[in-house]
């Protein structure tokens, strides 16, 4: 596997556009965007848990039944959230445009929003740009450049990949965009995620993929806790690398060469939108090993990411792992205190904090050096059991606070 | 009901003191706190839930059993949490300290503590000075306030209340301090309540009266989600006001006249307790209404008090109404978003910002300056039952995270 330019346009028979069309009223930055394939696709798509869902959420979670998606069209500047009746209207007629434009059935559809939730959402400036819209769609990076920066809100990197891997004798290529800043916790939160490939693959098979790959990256995220009303994973493959249809068999080579590089690409977005957390300085990976099994690791890992307190010690590059503890025992899953260690680590080196559940002594000095990386792990081992998992976070500094307490203004 | 002054030391028959003996090192305040009642007592008392417990807490849960307890002994600066074996010695000889300087059995006394996690106990420091602490107990409200200012941490203000009943035509008094400003969320979190009491009542009935208490109080307060290892309430009741013993009957005028003057205390001390939250600069009460049941509607609240974007939006005056439905989603209970009404309210007047899960249109500039008192309320309106619960947070600022950023140094 390689890791190659292009993002959503690196895989054949691709093209993605965006443009400016005023949602963001007082911005300059593109707001819509659109990614579409030339043939026609087996498509899957995952979606926010939240019981609040986005008039685009459910419009999507339609037209994914079918399996055909091959066109995304994603605004921001307006989440399309808590809009009623006129939200899902304008939803519909947002699919309605995209696929007019493309000559697709509307079905063939995803429509993703992301931004303020609970304003009446200004479908007329849709209507007014798609014309320019599709004439911005372009098959080379700056088209996927265009469209991604058309999905980004408080973001202030880029998130994209692309990869190609090798099947059946056939280059076989994955791209994708993601954006997602803020209100991001396990389960997929304001984070959209497009992600193109020209493999051959059964819809069925893809889902049942991308399930996987969810599970072990985005589900393994968190940056503030709050899990959004638009989230929303769609990945479109068409054919076009001309490689055997990969078959549902997690024996088989091909399933396991593209499980594994898309889980590679969404674990790798997962770190960028962690380490790019509203207001973070750090990326902090929380791993827990000895767990009794994987799901008790990944609760235990979630909730020491999670925990304000422990959060703001990684601001302070304070070892403070009475928090860690704190944390894992008030997280619903077991484990013993008594048996948990807990070391620190990061570029600078590997510091032990905690043996058996009490405290070793150990240099503040270079556990401070440790803990000032802008790349931290927290390792925890429970002694339990096989269960590992890792999670991703991010430090709580002022700016998270800056940047959320006057979003809306 | 009257409120009184004299804290703990307000009922008849209990003294208080308080002295600093260096547990905090570099600090001139109190670390080291009595109370004590004069006659036996009834006791009942409730604890954190988090696997992790300091050592005091697991000493304190096998001396309540006997419902006797008559003394606490407890110190700041240090939460002989994560402190092995040696920790649990410490609590020990805590209480037998204690024990032998009043003259008590060691499972007459609770042992409550508070500070940083995992580090060693300086249990030479309470031995050196249990005299002293002895000496300073008196039976006026200034020893309630140097017990008081010994278990403050982080605390910036005191939370204190006595309240006067009258049962069985007799004077009933109860008295109250309480610490907690961060670690805080339902189901008690780093916070230590000590109340006294001189009313006759069994240790059982106590008992079910304070966990109705803290059910409806200190477990509807969240600071920032995290429950510590140390959380503690302690009623101690010693007759002395002489009513006729109340009994187990909830139809008892008795029973209800002490019930509701508990819940009261316990209330406005929670309230105390989310007003001085880490940094905060506002309490923040969240009200559901209206949901299938009290516990739907003590879930959803919870959710909403401790969303970081929620409590973000508070501190920067923002009626982003979004993030609230957004937070309620996300929680494990039941509710209909398209039903959903939400307020804003404070001294400044009310304004309705949701209806029917959409957006109603409001003056931005009134809910700004209802946002901007220094008590604020979220009312939500669910419309499904008559299921109703308040839960006291705060908002999330700057200063939360500089405290929190170095605890420790």
């Amino acid at each position: 596997m390689k890791e190659i330019s292009g993002g959503v346009c690196a895989p054949k028979g691709f093209l993605a556009g965006g443009i400016r069309c005023g949602i963001k009223e007082s911005s300059p930055k593109n707001d819509l965007a659109l990614v579409y394939s030339q043939k026609p696709c087996a498509a899957a798509a995952m979606f926010t848990q939240n019981k609040v869902k986005a008039a685009c959420v459910t419009l999507t979670q339609e037209n994914i039944a079918g399996g055909k998606i091959r066109a995304v069209i994603a605004n921001s500047g307006n989440a399309n959230a808590c809009t009623g009746d006129d939200g899902m209207k304008a939803a519909r007629r947002m699919a309605h445009l995209a696929a007019d434009a493309l000559s697709l059935d509307p079905k063939e559809v995803a429509v993703a929003s992301t931004g303020v939730i609970g304003v009446a959402f200004p479908i007329t400036k849709i209507e007014n740009n798609i014309g320019v819209l599709k004439d911005s769609l372009r098959s080379d990076g700056q088209g996927h450049s265009d469209a991604l920066s058309a999905i980004m809100t408080t973001d202030t990197r880029k998130k994209e990949i692309a990869v190609e891997i090798s099947i059946d004798g056939k280059p076989v290529r994955i791209g994708a965009m993601a954006k997602g800043s803020g209100m991001i916790h396990p389960n997929m939160a304001t984070m959209l995620c497009f992600i193109t490939t020209d493999a051959a693959i059964e819809a069925g098979v893809l889902d049942s993929i991308l399930r996987r790959a969810v599970k072990k990256s985005f589900n393994r995220l968190t940056v503030d806790g709050d899990t959004s009303t638009n989230d929303m994973v769609v990945i479109m493959a068409n054919s076009e690398a001309g490689n055997r249809s990969i078959k549902s068999n997690e024996e088989g080579s091909d399933f396991k060469i593209f499980s594994d590089a898309l889980e590679y690409v969404c674990i790798a977005l997962a770190r960028m939108m962690a380490r790019d957390g509203e207001g973070a300085t750090k990326l902090v990976t929380v791993t827990v090993t000895g767990a009794a099994d994987e799901q008790s690791a990944e609760t235990l890992a979630k909730s020491a990411a999670s925990s304000n307190l422990v959060k703001t010690a990684c601001f302070g590059a304070d070892a403070n792992w009475g928090r860690v503890l704190c944390a894992l025992g008030y997280a619903k899953a077991d484990f013993t205190p008594e048996k948990t260690d807990v070391s620190f680590k990061s570029r600078q080196g590997e510091i032990q904090v905690c043996k058996n559940g009490q405290p070793v002594s150990f240099s503040e000095e270079t556990a401070k050096k440790i803990l000032s990386c802008d790349e931290i792990e927290i390792l925890i081992s429970l002694k339990d059991g096989k269960g590992e998992a890792s999670v991703w976070g991010c430090d709580l500094t002022y700016d998270y606070v800056k940047i959320n307490g006057d979003y809306r203004s």
